[in-house]
């Protein structure tokens, strides 16, 4: 088998294969899924919502049920740790159930009854009930850092499940094996609750995924990776006859501003969470704060340096983030103007281990570069950055790109007015701002926004994370005069699926 | 001035110049406007939405007071009545009105609270709160067909407002008076009501539409109109070193189906229905019904000639539309397999004026051409498409591309099971289903549905018509662990400002 054909899964923490190699889908079978998919969509369509959250839950209890042969595996093939891996199988599981309990409620289906009204202005107005449907099939492109919440039985999946749409996950490369029983897992349960046949399917290659994104089944793709490849997959998407959403997170540098007062208040607590929050997972989280907004003469280096050295972080994924993470921090610590923290101790040649890297710039410097000083760093690298004034702090925020999170530690009441300029900043540049806190952890919730301008996301209108992701696979249909029996339940008269609806413009459970 | 240079408003029923050129608007004129809008877009987000509301209203006021200016000027531009162009003013009027008091209900702006809990899993969670603030300067390209309700004070740009971005309109060559007239009114009207500067603004030309949609400060994009031009501004926006969004209405055929049961019930109806709606404003409805599906040996060939020979619309909206009608419609008479039922008086040669064209094809002709057949002719054109049986029905919709909306007349309960199955074919393809009924007419309200799979717009999870219009241009933003002072009102404790919100994932008041 030549490299090209195939996945092979190693173990980080030695470098050595896991596994037996997994071959590459061939075009014809990419094909065949597709089409599968395409016949089940109407048939998985005409799930009623609690019908489909009933499915939800058995992806959930068969996750639970083979949770430790899951973990394990994980383990092996990305070296994220025992601990790390269980929480994000709850994760998943916690997120079957939260989409399952939001059908039931049903808000999510947007379900409109607009009566006739005769007396409408400009013009007497039919009947019209409104709901979102199920958009059709969809192409879910796992991601490398989160083998389970953002792969397989992941977030993009459990998303466009819960919009009734087909899914084919395109496997990532970095857990072959994890991403195999992954899906027999989802599929057998699937089966099992009566879900029609082609309602999942797993594919992997390169070549595999490129076949789903221009496949005239698939309706959407979801996509968590890198800048480049998902830019090419977008414009893959974009390019097609008939257009798809390409829903892409690509890349973030979550920059947190810390004031003069957060710091002359807990400096101490600023160095813990800041590196405890741009290591944590090996720096291979797509909230990882990159950036850190620092007054000028803070005097926190040696405190810095002595708590970077001081983490022992798991191994990179895989070779190439590693080989990426050293060639890029060497270069970062070239540039003119930028200094060393902490160049860690060299990794010990075990597998892909390498120590966290912190770096530091002046604002001017930082603005001057821009380019390649505000790109994201894959791994547990970061830079601080040191401001001396107000006007430093915008002109570096006008320099920053979209991201997915920003965060402000100020002190109240004292910076009140700072703190609303810095908060209007973070805003204007990302889809979620914390305060006093660190961005790592994305609660799976409602009120839970994962996503922001480019190049966060190739489209800022919508989220990858929490319940309001489902709304990324569903698509709006108006019922004009239609009788009773030719509606669906959801948009009878007298409401028998009791979900959250609006009637006449007030929502309620009329 | 060259042609090249201005847009030269002409009066339709007499192909004489209506007015003076307009001036196309220089790129860097287009760039300043931008950037001003960019200016404004903070300051026009800072409104509440009970502020933003009073703006709408203002808006509808200001339209209501020059509604006699405003139809007398458009019906010049193009010739579509008094009555009609009444009816469109009412609408934008209505359309502001029902905004205002979705802002003032609130739920368009999706607040969501989740309280902090410690005891979530697989970890505790933070507070959370989350909204949908403005995206940003959006630019809005106007229709032809619809110079008040698809134009400058029309559903782009009054769902732009709604959500609070500045908006910069791209106004259509067929009626540049008007729109410079409902430019006025609208800037006018939000400056008195204590809009920013650079809230609203109009330019004139191809490359000037061109240059808003690759703009910087850009950061989505409303369009109606052909599939060319469509595709090409498409294609611009997804090919930004950062896409934006970009929603387009492009083309509908609005096929309607009528049983052997309906025939036999109510022949006389459909063919008034049918001849009366594909005839209305001349046929230049987007969502004109272009195709008739009827049961071969209809025996309706002769009444539909003598409706549609009887019926005298009024002159298309120019040169180039009426050319392109006259042309189409003879390529299509010449196509094998192709009859014509109501040839049209020839044009008596005063302005645009023409006469509706008839045609039928068999369903299996229909099929094997369907690269020619199924393209939407824009102006009082139609086809009636002849099917023996289920089996060539099926291929018919097979064959369809995506549509606005798609229609079902048949009779219950006796063809209930025929009924499902093809109301299951028109939801596949459509964006709204109408039984018993006639697609033309576009109600403003909740439910309201309008577009579709592609290429009846570029992106099928959206609407252009409705409440929901405005999600296209709103963006989710989370806020974690914010001081209350630092909240927006929408997110704060006790919601100050009494909007629907859903808080611990309960949809209410609280």
């Amino acid at each position: 088998m030549r490299a090209e054909d195939h996945d092979q899964g190693m173990d980080p923490s030695t470098g050595q294969p896991v596994g037996a190699p997994v071959g590459h889908t061939p075009i014809e079978e990419v094909d065949r899924l597709c089409r599968a998919a395409a016949t089940a969509a109407p048939a998985l369509a005409a799930f009623s919502p609690p019908d489909r959250a009933a499915l939800l839950r058995a992806l959930g209890a068969a996750l639970e049920a083979h949770r430790d042969e899951v973990v394990a595996l994980a383990d092996r093939e990305t070296g994220l740790g025992a601990a790390r891996l269980a929480g994000e199988l709850t994760r998943c599981v916690v997120q079957f159930e939260l989409f399952a309990a939001a059908l039931e409620e049903g808000s999510i289906l947007e379900a409109v009854l607009d009566p006739a009204d005769p007396s409408a202005r400009p013009a007497p107005r039919p009947d019209l009930r409104r709901m979102l449907l199920p958009l059709g099939p969809v192409a879910v492109f796992a991601a490398s850092n989160f083998p389970l919440a953002f792969s397989v039985p992941g977030g993009d999946t459990a998303s466009a499940l819960a919009a009734g749409c087909p899914v084919i996950v395109k496997a990532h490369p970095g857990h072959p094996a994890l991403s195999v029983l992954c899906a027999r897992i989802v599929a057998d349960a699937l089966a099992a609750a009566g879900a029609p046949a082609g309602s999942f399917a797993l594919v992997h290659g390169v070549e595999a995924g490129r076949a789903l994104v221009v496949h005239p089944a698939v309706t959407a793709v979801g996509f968590t990776g890198s800048v480049a490849g998902g830019r090419a997959l977008f414009d893959l998407a974009a390019g097609r006859p008939d257009p798809i959403p390409f829903y892409g997170e690509l890349g973030s540098l979550n920059p947190v501003v810390v004031t003069a007062g957060a710091l002359a208040r807990r400096a101490e607590a600023v160095v813990a969470g800041f590196v405890g929050s741009f290591t944590l997972g090996a720096g291979q989280f797509c909230t990882k704060p990159g950036l850190l907004l620092l007054p000028a003469g803070h005097g926190l280096t040696g405190a810095l340096a002595d708590a970077a050295g001081a983490v022992a972080v798991g191994p990179l994924l895989n070779a190439r983030i590693r080989d990426a993470y050293l060639a890029e921090t060497e270069a970062l610590a070239a540039l003119p103007g930028v200094r060393t923290i902490s160049p860690g101790p060299a990794p010990d040649g075990a597998g892909y281990r390498v120590a966290p890297r912190l770096f530091a710039v002046g604002a001017a410097d930082l603005v001057a570069r821009a380019d390649r000083l505000l790109e994201e760093c894959f791994g547990p690298a970061a830079l601080v950055v040191e401001y001396a004034d107000r006007a430093e702090l915008d002109k570096v925020f006008a320099a920053l790109p979209g991201g997915l999170t920003a965060t402000v530690h100020a002190e109240l009441p004292a910076e009140a007015e700072l703190a609303r300029h810095l908060v209007a900043h973070c805003v204007a540049r990302s889809g979620r701002v914390i305060w006093d806190g660190w961005p790592t952890g994305v609660a799976v919730t409602w009120a839970m926004q994962h996503g922001g301008p480019w190049p966060a996301t190739t489209g800022s209108v919508h989220t990858s994370v929490g319940v309001t992701a489902v709304r990324r696979f569903q698509r709006p249909v108006a019922y004009q005069n239609l009788p009773q029996e030719l509606l669906p339940p959801e948009l009878r008269d007298g409401n028998p699926l009791g979900i959250v609806r609006r009637v006449d413009g007030v929502l309620g459970l009329a």
